[in-house]
């Protein structure tokens, strides 16, 4: 459960205890959608690289291999030897951004998987269920992640129906824990803040989910399109109605300056695809600012990718070497620049826990939150 | 240099030292095309798989990053930060295998670059000058891979430029250590038989090349599409005519059935993109034979892929998560696939050289050469 150990205006340095682990927070996740880091990332190199908490996906995974044999071979934990926390997101997310054809009805929403195009039903209860095989340490309620921009009808329809569903999943795990249904007889359960940027719809809805006392918050729906400054002003806004003694998470989220933004509004758990999906493409995140690997200029440079980085990348391999894997288009220049920008991303959540625990995190946030997300 | 510490029948055990690091015979060599293992193996992980040797291709390295780059990163040990032993190919293989519109003249091959197209010369000095910026510990002779199947006369012509290209090689490589022009100023060379599946040819330009009294010598040419048994004779046939003092390298060399053969006919070192391609495949080298991990009889295996193998991937992952991991197309799946048939080929090596150790290589080898290379 959360402890908070102190704040800073509204920044918050806590711990979550969880039954497979602590999770010191301000904390990011690490996204592993199939079970399996992007870059050829294992478990194991997850422990390398400071990475507390994996998060994995309910949507890939009810789809390939499914959730029932995932819950055969022992749950998440046991098949991919990750021995952490690990989160997993609802399908809600996906079945919005990812599926075609769907249909969305009080009971849950009919969609065609975007592998093989077959027809599946998700709703609050299958996304309980699908999560329950998985056995994940945290499960995230089934939400609408409703488009931006919206209606204001349509958000307020679907807001009040988000409620409703994160009511029957509250019933499911509960039921299922009870039978013994679920891998993990401990999953604790997420509730998800929704509205678009409708200051009203967005605090309404939270004071309505606070109530139901879950074991953490979400922020959902943003970081989809919406200007940034929109994105800060939601958070601002839902801030005051989050519970202090539960953990707040703001799903998507995002570039280093975005995440000292939002730990200093009062955010404590990220994740994002952003690092390992910039490393594929060769951006590689420094203490100086983002820099192209790919870039001429690096052709013959023997420093490593950062100087101020001790990532096991850093202290072994060039900028020369690593460039030279890109333009050959070998896997391991995937590899090393995912290793790299994940580390950045833990390494930059410990040095706000360390800023904060400190009392200087304001100081750390105005030196980095610019610097960071530029590129040089 | 080459030590023979005892032999059963014609096989040999034996040790081979060099300024990297030294060699227990029989070996193979770890294929690293571009300064990279592929799957995503750096030069770190070939440490924990227990590879002896590198092995790098001059030709691929030539075009991409240049040479030049890599003699300016300090050579290939510094460039990879692999400290062991590294052999390079001269790139005639490949000049012979890939480029487009060859032209060999005595001086030579000009050929157009299978990346870009643009027209490229080498010939023997070129592939030396290329070799001793890359630093290798060990640089292979210019030679010419002659197609199966050649007219005699051509094999014979084709021949005899090698012996003359070879020749040049060792009056360039000597040049160029004399002007201080190697990274590696203890560059070992390393001569070429070819002759196709002619018994004449083969043993006398094997008998021409061992007067030259080079620090190796290697059967090129072979396991090019002619039949098995062909090749176990071309090698029964040379063997008697190669240095007793000397270590031998078969090139290119194959399945495990393939290296059981050829050890007992005389053989020291192997180098094969096989195990490393196969594994991105899914399908995986076991002691009981060669399985692929997308059978569906693996999908709730919660074995490892070998359970007689201690590889970092055998001791911790499933079949499960392995075939999950190459449906769902991550490449965590071909990572783990390499490591593990890598570390089976090193390993399958090892105990070549326990049983000749203890005088039961025969032994070893009729009980593995058949059952290594099925299909189960």
């Amino acid at each position: 459960m959360y402890e908070l150990i102190r704040t800073e205006h509204a920044a918050r340095r806590g711990r979550f205890k969880t039954v497979h682990g602590t999770v010191e927070t301000p904390a990011f996740m690490n996204v592993a959608t199939a079970a399996a880091i992007k870059g050829g990332l294992s478990a194991f190199d997850l422990k390398e690289i400071k990475c507390q908490v994996m998060l994995c996906n309910t949507y890939h995974l009810h789809l390939r291999p499914g959730d029932e044999l995932v819950r055969d071979m022992g749950g998440l934990h046991r098949f991919t030897r990750w021995d952490g926390p690990i989160l997993t997101d609802s399908g809600g997310f996906q079945v919005f951004s990812l599926a075609s054809l769907r249909k969305i009805r009080e009971e849950g929403v009919t969609f065609n998987s975007h592998i093989d195009g077959r027809k599946i039903f998700m709703g609050p209860e299958e996304s309980m269920r699908i999560q329950a095989n998985l056995g994940s340490t945290i499960a995230m309620a089934f939400d609408e992640c409703i488009k931006n921009p919206a209606e204001h009808g349509y958000a307020k329809d679907s807001c009040a129906r988000t409620v409703r569903w994160l009511k029957r999943c509250k019933d499911e795990m509960a039921r299922l824990k009870r039978e013994g249904l679920a891998v993990n007889p401990d999953q604790l359960l997420f509730g998800i803040n929704q509205g678009c940027c409708f200051d009203d719809l967005r605090v309404e809805q939270m004071k309505e989910i606070a109530e139901l006392d879950l074991d953490g918050y979400s922020i959902g729906g943003l970081a989809v399109g919406e200007p940034t400054e929109e994105m800060y002003r939601v958070i601002t806004v839902v801030e005051p109605h989050m519970p202090k003694d539960k953990i707040r998470y703001l799903m998507g989220v995002g570039t280093p300056g975005n995440i000292l933004e939002s730990i200093a509004r009062g955010v404590d758990l990220f994740d994002c695809v952003m690092p390992a999906r910039n490393a594929r493409h060769g951006h590689f995140n420094t203490w100086g600012g983002i820099i192209n690997i790919r870039n001429a200029k690096y052709e013959r440079d023997e420093s490593p990718i950062d100087p101020q980085c001790d990532c096991p990348v850093c202290r072994n391999f060039s900028r020369s070497y690593i460039r030279h894997l890109f333009k050959a288009d070998e896997i391991l220049g995937l590899r090393l620049g995912v290793m790299h920008n994940l580390y950045f991303y833990n390494t930059l959540l410990e040095r706000c826990r360390d800023a904060l625990d400190a009392g200087n995190f304001e100081g750390f946030r105005e030196k980095y939150s610019k610097i960071l997300d530029s590129r040089i």
